[in-house]
Order: C-alpha cells, then structure tokens, then sequence
C-alpha cells in the first residue's frame, strides 16, 4: 500500500485523489468534531465551505437538525453550536442531522471530493481511520487541512499517527520525505501530543478564544472508534461500516 | 528575534528575504560539501545553477582551482570532484577555489541572493550558524533546498537544529507552524540523525549512487566550526567571520 501526504489543500493533484483512499485532517477542530459527532449518535453531517450556504440550507431542513462551525475559532451569530468537539453525548444528539461549515477543514472537504474514498479523522481516532484504509484496499493520500494557507503543526501530526498505525497493521511504502517527516514527527511527540497542539499557531488561537479544553479533546490519540466517510458532491459525511 | 522557515525556494516571498539574515540548507550535500570544504581551508567557492555554466568559468580562471558538483547524485563527466563533503583536507585544499554547481542546493543560493545576509550550513555546523546568526542581530530566514520541488526531511531537520541552537542561546519567536514542526523533528531524531538521513529520499538517491559514507558525514552533528557566507550576485561563498 503506497502512502502520500499533501501538506496542504493547494498542492493537491489529481492522481492524489483518482482511486485513492483520501482522509482529510483538521485535528484542530473540524474533522475531529465531526468524528466526536459521529461517535454520540449524530446521524449525518452536510458539510459547507461557507457559513452563509450553510444556514440556508439548514433553514428549509424539516427533521431534527443543529447548525454548527466557526469563523476565528468562535460560534457565528445564528449558529447552535461552534466547533467544539466535546459538547456532544448520545443523550443530546443522536439521530441529529448536523450543518457545518468552518474555516479550513470543511472546505478542504471540499476541495478532495474527487478522492476514491473520502474520510475525516483526526488523533481522536488515528487507529480506527487505518484500519479502514486496508479495508479499502487502495493507495492512500493523507490530506492536511492546513491553517489559513499555512501548514499546521497538528495536521502533521494527524498524518503520522495514521502512518504509525498502518505501518503496525500493514506494510506501506512511504512515497515522499513529506510522509517520512510525518511519521517521525508524530514518533518524537506521541507521548506528549497535548503541549505540541497547545504550542502550534491553531493551539494558540484556540487558546485566545477561551476555547483551551477543546485542545485535549483533540489530542486524546485512539480515544474514539468512529470514522466518518465522505459521500456526494454536496458533501454527507457519515460513520463508515466496512462492506 | 523572529525566526520562520521556508520549506521550498519555490515557496519564497520577497519578505522573507529583505534585511533577514537567511540561511540555505541542502543537508544532503551541497551545504554541507560547502562547509567541509570551508573547513579545510577552500578560499572561495563559486556557486552555479548550471554545470555548464560552472565548467566555463572555471576554464578561463587561471588561479589553482578544482571543478565540483553533481548531476543524479555523481559527478558529472569532465569535473574534478563530485559532491562528497568528505574529501577535503587541508593537505589537498588550501587556498583552493572551487567551482561549484549542484541541483539543488546551489539553485536554492541563486534564489536567495535578495537576503541581507546569506549563509549556508548544514547539520555540521548548526551551532556556528546559530552564533552567526545571532551576531548579525537580523530576524532569519531558514530556507530549504528540497530534492527536486518536493520538501526534503533532511533540511527540515537542519532547520530545527538551528532553531535548536538558537533557543539554547536567544530569545526566539516562531514565525510559523513550519518552525515549530522542525524543532520538534530534529528534538525527536537528534538521537538518530543518520538513520532519518538515510531513510530520506536524498538519503535513497545517494546510497544507490554508492556513496553511503557521505550520509554519515552529514549527519555528525556541529562536527565542523565554519560557516559559510554568500556574496554577490555571481555567487562566491567564503568563510563568515564576524566583524
């Protein structure tokens, strides 16, 4: 199984999507939200690169559903709920249809919606997001979402728990320096994962948005089992059951 | 002192250049093979993007000289030396001047030359650098080569260990996601460069070249004291002395 990772959405090619198995990291929060989502209960998440498209679609959804994302790390007026990974319990939110647009993991959703097989993971479930991948079966491009344009620190991160975990499940080959680094990366910091995500440029927004607890959600590596999959050109994310 | 990398010259900005003082690393080995040379006594080495070009300037040079760089990791026919830091010695090479063009590292010279101050340095000499760096009091710029476009994990680990280096002496601020993460690489694998360096893909194209024992000496970290400086806009690297 070959492995790539793309550090950020604008470098993405073609032939990293076209039969791939695709997952898009934004550790920090969105893909790690939606899979703290998944794994309460909530049912689907349609997911907008806009907050504006978001909310009009929402308005005209007749079921049970909840509007959430962020712009500069907070809650946008009119939304239910921001882009924090904890507040979501079975009890609250199964069944949920969940609307979400925030600033760099929904679109970069967006962006990769040519891939294979799409998915979303974060640390939260490094484990299970491999253990899907060699139930695919294909070659896999680890997406990173990036921060504004700019690597992140936890996406890196993100993608080198998964190598880690595929390279004790499977054998992978490593096609770039880029995957090598990831890897290595997350080997050096995996016993203390919560201080390199407080210390990374979305850490630290996080942090001046009164939002701190949210970092250790993240970094909670292997804690949740959920692994959302990606279907549609209208993205839907939902929990992915092997065939 | 601000301190930011650039993991591609493709990728460098105006800003990142003007009134910074920048360091070029091609780890694996033009920086490195420059600094060896440095070390053993070179007076001056030329910098070339193209090796036709470094073989006709050599040609009309009258002075004793000696023709050296590589194309797919050898030496290209008709040069004296192909790019192994490990053959200078000051028996062979004092007062030398070197005519040097390789594919990656003296490109990323070339891109550069907009810098306040330009050095080159590799793993061998990130202390020296470090010091060099804070003498000239200029925020800095860590600028690396890559292999071919694609982002090299030998350099970033040179990077981080300037970054390293730097934090050990100054007061520093990360600019960037991009330092962060190579601080934390070279903090994770200073224990083990030489396997990081070896499994690289730089790392693959040179022991496949037959030239194993170059990764070594590239990897023996703050092993050499010179520190290369680049001056004009025909490049001629010469060793930094502080004023």
């Amino acid at each position: 199984m070959k492995v790539d990772v793309v550090l950020l959405p604008h470098d993405l090619q073609a032939e990293d999507l076209a039969g791939k198995s695709v997952i898009v990291f934004d550790v920090l929060r969105a893909t790690t939200t939606m899979t703290a989502a998944l794994s309460s209960g909530v049912n689907e998440i349609r997911i907008f690169g806009e907050l504006d498209a978001a909310m009009a679609v929402a308005r005209s959804f007749s079921g049970p559903h909840l509007l959430c994302g962020e712009r500069h790390a907070v809650k946008p007026p009119g939304f239910d709920l921001g882009n924090s990974p904890g507040v979501f319990a079975p009890s609250l939110h199964r069944g949920l249809t969940l609307f979400m647009a925030t600033t760099n993991g929904t679109r970069a959703i967006v962006t990769a919606a040519g891939a294979g097989v799409l998915f979303v993971a974060g640390l939260v479930n490094a484990g299970p997001a491999a253990e899907a991948l060699i139930r695919t079966g294909q070659d896999v491009t680890l997406l990173c979402s990036g921060t504004e344009g700019e690597v992140s620190l936890e996406d890196v991160l993100g993608a080198g728990a998964v190598i880690e975990a595929l390279s004790d499940r499977s054998q992978i080959s490593l096609q770039s320096d880029r995957a090598r680094m990831a890897q290595l990366l997350f080997r050096g910091q995996r016993q203390d994962l919560l201080s390199a995500l407080t210390g990374s440029r979305g850490g630290q927004n996080i942090v001046r948005a009164g939002l701190t607890p949210d970092i250790a959600f993240c970094a909670n590596l292997d804690s949740l089992a959920a692994v959302g999959v990606v279907n549609g050109t209208s993205p839907i994310v939902t929990c992915w059951e092997p065939k």
